[in-house]
């Protein structure tokens, strides 16, 4: 039993992740893509918690899940997501899922708080179908075409199918209620090294990066690997190898002090042994909170690309397939979790940009939104051993749940109570 | 009808070849992967015209067809193959069959000519289950074992599924009775462009050059796109990608002047865009007709991985899963093609080595081999465009059956016959 009876109860969050992370298990990980079964099990057992807490919620025709609250006084909606990368790690995600259902426990039965936390599962946060499909769909950015476009990028199984076979084709989507939230507040693991390497408890997250996601295509001559001689090849493989080292010599001039680039995937066509590449493939980000560093490092690209085309052998042709702007943490959220991280975590926290993408930046569009980091150990992510040690999973409960209180009363515009013995 | 009985029919060869390309057709070439649908009636095809021809032949327990003859005589065995790659052209392989198959109408019913010609269809040379299985299975060099666990490379289908479904499981594999054939005669596409640009008609091959392929492993840390610095990361896709590019800096200085080499395929582990690849992997293969060659960049290969690995920040390790030793086409067949292409092509023929494998090198570690190139426009070749102008494949076609001619009659121990009128 926690010391005030209105504080996170460590081990109820500690059992409730680990709950989670039984359903889906791999290695000391999960495998929960969107839809599959552990996933849908997942959003059933949360179902199931709400109900619990004195919630009112089920899955919607998305797939997200919104528990809401009946108490009077302003609302806060907190959440994350349940469903993983492929063989993934267990918190990326449940943390702020299971943080958010121990706020509305704790608070909601609080009676020197007049509001209540409202709990959400957003669906598909990691991109299995689309991005961010669930909190796009609750702020009302969504169309049926795009969900009748979706398909899961590993096995090609259709949104449409993935909906009926979870027994959602039909249900609505519920949006959001406009005025009903005084804000949002994810919390999340890090995903990086710079709490575990400060030896810091608590991330303040400033703002969420802008991801700037491009499809660069090199085409060449498809030949003979045996008979075709060196001189008068076009191999598009090589033309992007040489690309890609061209983009590590380059960018370190032109980006900013916290600028990332990546590139995930790599298709050679055919792909074949014996057959020269005629067509070759990357996909490639940049990321970064500050729209003009990107825009910098956009133009380099393009710049890059034609003069390797104009060189040759091969054209080198760059198409952007995606924008995600930056999203700025209301002011007030950062406030709230740093005096939350100052009472219960002894001041160890810092205020930092986030370098991943989260719901947050989705809801930050119709609401003032904030997040919390805990450490990740190494700062590994997206893979099955990502951890963050139990202190540090308790002690983040604890940070959030008393920043949630913290915003409630700040926005309830009565009196503050004495907070009960 | 060609104006000697005993020649070649320009007009039938170029039917057979466009009736082989009707069957599996795909835009101007064919898309016939070994044991697909039109594959086996490639084969069922054949088997029809070896029995017009008075030729006795099946489809064997691996796909081979090999059509035997009973005239008395020494007998010469001649062919290719009838699968393709996948979406490629349609003359690699079925050129040399129905250059086979004339040559036994024609010879084999030629009474200047002691002996006859055999007509082999070597099953699967384009390696879609493993490599040259028909023609190592012929000369006894392929186990059960070996079938057991071969898988088409594209749709993970087992051999022997695939010898059940084309209802050839349980059928024996003929293999070569010893002494039965002087030797192995095979004519193919170029495949290159030394021929057109020389304004030459016909190639009289020297010998196959040796393949040695090698996989190529790079080992980093997958971490999260976002969230990682660029300062502490271990990208498994850069390494690969530097590594490649060294390759290509680095061989001109150390190879031979035909050796060729390529990275025909590229994985980044996982492959998604939002995670840096931990682990990436190369096939990269290497030909030359010196063994010394090869060797020599062998050792600059794993040289390079040694370095690139105490480089850091990724391990390289270097794997060679195949060796295929050059082959050496025999000097009595070399004489037979350029003196059939002295009194059929002007003497428009050269002699050189092909960069490409064929299943002439397999025959000739049992018998005597040689082989015939024919012009291929613009050196295309595994691609659907692959072609050869008519006249050039009709010109083949005589030398080629001359040839033939030529190779009986030198080993007939008889005295030569005037050809009838």
């Amino acid at each position: 039993m926690p010391e005030n009876t209105f504080e996170a109860d460590g081990e109820r969050v500690l059992a409730d992740l680990n709950a989670l992370r039984a359903i889906g298990a791999y290695k000391t990980g999960v495998h929960k893509p969107t839809f599959s079964e552990p996933h849908l099990r997942s959003l059933a057992w949360l179902t199931e918690r709400l109900a619990e807490a004195g919630l009112t919620g089920s899955i919607d025709g998305i797939g997200n899940v919104i528990g809401t609250s009946a108490r009077a006084g302003p609302k806060l909606l907190a959440g994350s997501h349940l469903e993983s990368q492929n063989h993934a790690g267990w918190l990326d995600g449940p943390l702020g899922v299971v943080y958010a259902l121990e706020a509305a426990r704790v608070i909601n039965s609080d009676p020197s708080v007049h509001g209540a936390v409202e709990v959400a599962a957003w669906c598909d946060e990691e991109g299995h179908f689309g991005h961010f499909l669930g909190s796009r769909s609750y702020v009302g950015l969504v169309s049926e075409a795009e969900i009748d476009a979706a398909r899961d990028r590993t096995s090609g199984r259709t949104m449409r199918e993935a909906l009926r076979e979870a027994g959602l084709a039909g249900r609505a989507r519920v949006t959001a209620e406009p005025g009903r939230h005084v804000g949002y507040l994810e919390a999340h693991i890090e995903q990086g090294e710079a709490l575990e390497s400060g030896g810091l408890a608590i991330g303040v997250v400033t703002s969420i990066v802008g991801i700037w996601q491009y499809r660069i295509d090199f085409t060449g001559e498809q030949n003979h690997a045996g008979t075709t001689r060196m001189a008068i090849r076009k191999d598009a493989g090589l033309a992007l190898a040489r690309f890609c080292v061209a983009i590590d010599d380059r960018f370190p001039r032109a980006c900013g002090p916290r600028t990332v680039w990546t590139t995930g995937r790599i298709t050679l066509d055919p792909g074949a042994p014996s057959i020269i590449p005629g067509r070759a493939e990357m996909l490639f980000q940049i990321r970064d909170d500050d729209p003009a560093v990107i825009d910098r490092l956009e133009t380099l690209l393009r710049t890059m690309a034609a003069e390797a085309s104009a060189a040759g052998p091969c054209g080198v042709a760059v198409e952007r397939i995606r924008i995600g702007h930056p999203a700025t943490m209301d002011p007030a959220f950062q406030d709230a979790i740093e005096a939350a991280g100052k009472s219960l975590a002894d001041g160890r926290s810092i205020r930092m940009p986030s370098g991943a993408g989260h719901d947050a930046q989705v809801l930050a569009t119709i609401m003032p939104a904030g997040m919390l980091f805990v450490p990740s150990i190494g700062g590994v992510s997206h893979h099955w051993t990502e951890n963050t040690e139990d202190a540090d999973i308790v002690r983040g409960a604890r940070v959030f749940v008393e920043a949630c209180r913290r915003l409630l009363r700040e926005r309830d515009g009565r009196p503050r109570a004495a907070p009960a013995p």
